[in-house]
C-alpha cells in the first residue's frame, strides 16, 4: 500500500487568494471572510474530511505592480483587504479538535520575542496543533510598512531570517528545562527557578534577554513550513523546514525538485524524510470526464485575467499590464516563467505562448479536472514522483473543499492515499508517524536544549538589572 | 434609579494575577490557564452574569525585584509564566456572543502596523467586541527582551506611546473611507481604489506607508483603556482613553481622583462622560456578615505574603524582601504607598504600619466582604463617588466570579446597578448608551478621518516604488 498523502486546505484571510475573479460567483463565501462563521464552517468541513490542516497564506503589503499602479488589486480584491492569519487561527482552535492550524508570519511583522510567546500560547491552547509558515516578504510595500524604503536585499533577508529563527529557537527550546515545572500545590512550588533561563541573545538585529514567558508547549516549536523557491530559499527550507510548499507543473518536475532539495537536506545532516514536500493543486470534480470538463469551462467564465495578471506581475516583478498581450513571452526574457511556458507548450504543441496565453495558463496549472477515480490516479502518480502532500487550493469556498471531500477523499481513503482517521497526538506526531511531539535531534533548534544553564551575564544587562 | 455600573471580569493569562498563593487552593483552576476549556468556562459564566467584558491584564517580563532576585516570582508563579492575551481573546470570540473582550498590549511588544491589522481582525471576527488596554511597560526585563538595556525613561515612553497611537489611529480611521467598499459581484468591483489611502507616517520611531490592510471593522478603533497612575499616565488617559483603571482605597479617594482626571478630560476638549472610571475590587460573599468574614479568614490562609511582597516590590521599584519586615513604613520614604498606608491606618487606628503590615494590607485593599445586600450598598456608595464600573478581581477562578454572579448580581440588577440584558451593538455602544459604534468627533483619532485623501508622496518612497 502507498504511503498516504497529507492534505491541507489552502486559503488566505482575504477575498481572493489565487483564482481571482471567482469571488463574483454566486456560490462562494469569499466576500464573507471577515465573519468567523465562514471559517468555522470551513474547518469543521476539513475536519470531517480528515484533512491534516488548514494552511493560511499571507502577505503584508500591496504594491503598485500592475498597469503602473495598485488599482486593479483593490478593485478585484487581489489579496487586499487581507486580515491577520494568526488571529484567525486562534479563533478556530475551539471549533476543531484534531485539525492542524498553520499560519504565515513574516520576519518583518513581529518582534521574535512577542512572536515566540504568541506561538507558544497558540500551541498550548490548541494542544499542539500549530504550524508556522516562515516568510521573508518580497513586497516593497510590506517593507515600507515597517520602516524601510524598499525590500531588504535577498541574501540579507535570509541572514535576518536565520537570526530570527535563532531567537525563537532559543526561547522555545532553551529557556525552560523539561523538569522546571513542578506544580505542587502542597509545597507551594509552581516552578523551579534553576530550570528557567535567560537566553541573552545578542545579534545583528535583535538583543533579547529572556526568559521565555510561557512554559514549554506540547510541540515547543510549531511545525515549521517554508516556501521560498529561490536558491537561498530552498537552502533555508532544507536547513530548517519540516514542510515546504512547491508548485511543480508536472510529476516529473516535482521529482527533479524533490530530489535536488532532499540532497540539500542531507547536506545539513538531516534525513530525507525530515522535510515534507507539499504540492499546491486545485481540483474540478465531475461524475464523468465530460462533466468535469464542462464544470471547469463554466467556472473559467468567472476567472478574471486581469486579476491573475496583477497577481503574476507582483510575483514576477514584471508589470504584465504594460506589455502587449500578443507579444511572444520568449522575446521578453522574464525570469521565473519557464515552468509556466513549458506547461503551456505541453498543452499546445507548436504554439509560441504570448503574454495573454501565459496568464491564462496560470489559472490551469496545478489543476486536475476529472472524475474521483482519475483524480486519484493522478494523485498517485504525483505521490510516486516524491511529493508528501497537497495544499488544496479553492476556486470557490467552501464549495471546492466540499466537492473534494465528498467525492475524492473516499476514493483516496480506499486506496490508502488519504487518512481515514487522525493519528493521536500533536500535529507533528500526526505528520511524522512514529515520532514524538518535538523536533528531532537533527534539527538546528535542538542545539539550544540545555544551552543556557550556565550563561555568564553581559555587563550592560546586569548594570540595568542592578538599578531595577 | 442609579446609572448602572459596568462589570468586567479581571484576569491575566497566567497562574497568579493579584492574590498570590491562592493558586494552591484545591478549588481554583489557575494552574489550568494553558487550557482553552478553562477560559471558555469563565467567559460563558461572565456572559450568563451579563458582565460587560473579560479584561485581560498583561506583563512582558520578569525582573529580579524581590530578595535580590527573581526566584520567588517563578516559585510562586507571580505573573510568570504568562501567555499572550490577544491570542487568548481571539480564541474566546467563538465561545461568546455579547461579552466584550479586552486585552492588554504594550507599545514595546508589537509594531503598530502589525498590531493595527491584528486588532482590526479581532474586531471583525467578534462583531466589534474588542477593547485594548494601552500600556508602556515599567519592567526592565520587558525592555531587555526588546533590545534595550533598561526601561526607556518615563516621559520618553509617553512620547513613544503618543506616536504609537498616532500610527494606529491613522490606519484605523484614515486609510479606508466609509464608502470605499463596494462588493458588487455583477460589476466585479470589490472596492474603490480612490477610497483607500496610504498614511505616509514619518515619525521619530516609525515610518509606515500603508494602506491599512483590512477594511473598516465595526468599531474601527477598539475601545481604548489606559491605566497609568503617574501624572503623565493620567494625562494620557484623559487625552486618549475611553476607560481608565483605578485602585482607590475608598469612595472618598475615588471621588477626588475622578474629579481631578475629569478636569483634565475637559482640558482636552472632551466631555466628562467620554472617560469611564473602572475601580479594581474583589469580593467575599456570605449569606451573613459572619459567614462572609469566616470565608475571608479561611481564604486568607492561602495567601502568600512573600508572593504579595514580590508583586508589590516590582510595582514600587523597592525590594521589600531586603528590608526588616518590622520596620515602620514611614521611616522608609517609599513613593507610591500612601494609599495603602492610609488604608491600613483607617483599619488599625493608632498603629504605625510596618513593612509586614503593608504587605498584608495589600491583600485586603479593594476587597469587600459581606452579604449580597451589604456589598450592593457599598457598590452604590462607590458609584455615587463617581466610578462607572468595577474590574472584579478573583481570589479563585472561576469560583470568585461564580459566587459574585450567583449571589450579588441579582441584587445589583434589582437595584438597577447592574444590567439585566445586553444592549445591542458593539462594545462601545454597550458601554456608552445612545452613541454609535465609532469614536466620537472629540476624540483625537477623529482628526484622521479623510485626512489622507490627497497626500503628496515623499520622494524616497516613490523612488522605491518606481523600482518595484
Amino acid at each position: 500500500m502507498s504511503k498516504r498523502l497529507i492534505f491541507n486546505g489552502f486559503s488566505m484571510n482575504c477575498v481572493s487568494h489565487v483564482f481571482h475573479g471567482m469571488w463574483r460567483h454566486p456560490d462562494t463565501k469569499q466576500t464573507e471572510f471577515n465573519e468567523l462563521a465562514t471559517w468555522v464552517e470551513l474547518v469543521k468541513l476539513l475536519e470531517r474530511g480528515k484533512f491534516d490542516a488548514l494552511f493560511m497564506a499571507d502577505v503584508i503589503g500591496v504594491d503598485p505592480s500592475y498597469e503602473g499602479g495598485w488599482d486593479r488589486y483593490i478593485e478585484e480584491a487581489v489579496q487586499i483587504p487581507i486580515n491577520d492569519s494568526s488571529t484567525l487561527i486562534a479563533a478556530l482552535i475551539g471549533a476543531t479538535e484534531q485539525l492542524g492550524l498553520n499560519f504565515t508570519s513574516s520576519i518583518l511583522q513581529d518582534h521574535p520575542f512577542s512572536f515566540a510567546r504568541r506561538v507558544s500560547t497558540l500551541d498550548h491552547l490548541s494542544g499542539g496543533r500549530i504550524g508556522w509558515n516562515i516568510v521573508t516578504s518580497v513586497s516593497h510595500n510590506a517593507a515600507q510598512n515597517f520602516g524601510f524604503d524598499r525590500i531588504v536585499a535577498h541574501d540579507e533577508r535570509y541572514k535576518w531570517a536565520h537570526e530570527y529563527l535563532d531567537v525563537v529557537y532559543k526561547l522555545w527550546e532553551g529557556s525552560w528545562d523539561d523538569d522546571a515545572l513542578v506544580v505542587d500545590k502542597l509545597r507551594g512550588l509552581y516552578a523551579n527557578p534553576s530550570g528557567v533561563h535567560r537566553i541573552r541573545h545578542e545579534g545583528k538585529r535583535y538583543r533579547v534577554l529572556g526568559p521565555h514567558l510561557t512554559t514549554p508547549s506540547p510541540q515547543r516549536v510549531p511545525v515549521l513550513y517554508q516556501a521560498g523557491a529561490s536558491t537561498a530559499g530552498r537552502a533555508f527550507a532544507a536547513a530548517h523546514a519540516e514542510g515546504t510548499f512547491i508548485a511543480s507543473q508536472s510529476p516529473a518536475g516535482a521529482q527533479r525538485l524533490t530530489q535536488q532539495v532532499r540532497e540539500k537536506v542531507r547536506g545539513f545532516g538531516r534525513h530525507d524524510d525530515d522535510l515534507l514536500f507539499i504540492q499546491g493543486m486545485s481540483f474540478v470534480v465531475g461524475s464523468t470526464e465530460e462533466e468535469a470538463r464542462r464544470l471547469a469551462r463554466e467556472q473559467d467564465e468567472y476567472i478574471s485575467l486581469d486579476g491573475l495578471a496583477a497577481h503574476i506581475s507582483r510575483d514576477l516583478g514584471v508589470d504584465l499590464g504594460l506589455l502587449d498581450p500578443d507579444r511572444p513571452v520568449d522575446d521578453l526574457k522574464i525570469e521565473g516563467v519557464q515552468g509556466l511556458v513549458r506547461f503551456f507548450e505541453d498543452a499546445n504543441p507548436g504554439v509560441r505562448p504570448t503574454v495573454r496565453n501565459l496568464i491564462s495558463a496560470y489559472s490551469q496549472s496545478g489543476r486536475i479536472v476529472g472524475t474521483p477515480e482519475s483524480i486519484a490516479d493522478q494523485l498517485e502518480e504525483w505521490q510516486r514522483a516524491g511529493i508528501d502532500g497537497v495544499n488544496v487550493m479553492y476556486h470557490r469556498t467552501p464549495h471546492s473543499f466540499a466537492r473534494f471531500i465528498e467525492h475524492v477523499t473516499p476514493v483516496l481513503q480506499r486506496r490508502g492515499l488519504a487518512q481515514s482517521e487522525y493519528a493521536p497526538g500533536t500535529l507533528r506526531e500526526k505528520l511524522f508517524a512514529g515520532r514524538g511531539p518535538r523536533l528531532n535531534g537533527r534539527h538546528p533548534a535542538a542545539r539550544y536544549r540545555g544551552a543556557f544553564r550556565d550563561e555568564p551575564a553581559p555587563a550592560a544587562i546586569e548594570a540595568a538589572q542592578a538599578e531595577s
